[in-house]
């Protein structure tokens, strides 16, 4: 259509990136073409760094470029309480809260079995390993499992998975509430969120 | 904030493209990274290639990867009609209509005082000379000049313009038509669109 097999190309790898559709994927094409070609050479290297330095870390699977992520090395932090989650990118939700000072753990997706991805694909076995021998093979036991995932159909049957799984290990196992946002109005609320904020009513 | 400096970069790059602000930024490199290393060649190798391959026109200024552009290659198109755009991806617009079978001018940007675009930073000194000299220097006269700019304050500037240096070289000068979209409700249609649609009626 653009006639121009190389602008054509960068459309088409530009449009495989989620929420960019065809006619965006055009517009960032030709805003790249605008401008200067140190933008191009800038971006092109950098994908390229961010694949040759940047790994799992071994412990908890998070992204880092060092032997281990900057959470894992922290001396100061509960290694007696862990926080699973989907996506690395889910740890800087839960750290600007401030509200969590454990370790992480995190399953690199759900388990889906309309996509295909069954326990076997996720760091399910890495988790239950960690549990049954302490956060670092010798460390102290973990105590606390809390589980951080979406209120999804996916992330629903991960945390029972999981449940079952860990279930008579002797840990306190638990999954972040859902429920109202702070500073949401009720007016607005759907109704499945209504349903489980009033199923998860707290006691006061 | 990632503390991962080939990630940081990452975002910092994608982040300057239009429409991508840093947490959008920051789900495409997070993306990139769970993506296969493939990917991220192959993306890096596109930018190159379009910086590369893809140049100028250098007789409309739309984009090509040959010696000229594919319209203006095409020996059907009428050389006495020219159409005046903004940017190389209008002519798809234009083109897609299939209301227009001239030749295109592409001056790559619109006059703009506030952020210092001045008619000597567009392809207008060419656009003349042009009009003076015919479509390739020899051929036939031009006689028809459409301007397809944006209704707006930058596109408004640029034909006022335009409509002066033109003035008197024997052209028929037009602008393209702005008013009531095909197909929407006069009921929705803004006070500024229905004021132009007004001015602009056409007499049946």
């Amino acid at each position: 259509m653009l006639n121009i097999a190389a602008l054509e190309q960068l459309v088409h790898e530009l449009s495989r990136l989620p929420g960019i559709g065809s006619k965006t994927a055009q517009r960032l094409a030709y805003y790249i073409l605008r401008s200067p070609a140190e933008y191009s050479e800038r971006l092109s290297e950098s994908l390229l760094r961010v694949q040759a330095e940047v790994h799992s870390c071994p412990k908890c699977f998070n992204y880092t470029d060092k032997d281990q992520c900057k959470y894992c090395e922290d001396p100061h932090r509960n290694d007696e309480s862990l926080c699973v989650i989907e996506e690395p990118s889910d740890i800087m939700r839960i750290e600007s809260s401030g509200a969590f000072r454990g370790r992480y753990h995190v399953l690199h997706g759900v388990i889906s079995p309309l996509e295909g991805i069954s326990p076997q694909h996720l760091k399910i076995k890495e988790l239950i390993q960690k549990i049954e021998n302490g956060q670092n093979g010798e460390g102290p036991a973990i105590r606390e499992v809390i589980l951080a995932l979406d209120a999804d159909l996916e992330g629903d049957t991960t945390v029972l998975y999981l449940a079952k799984q860990l279930s008579g290990k002797g840990i306190r196992l638990s999954r972040i509430a859902h429920g109202i946002p702070i500073g949401s109005d009720i007016d607005y609320i759907d109704d499945r969120t209504m349903g489980r904020a009033l199923e998860n009513r707290v006691e006061l």
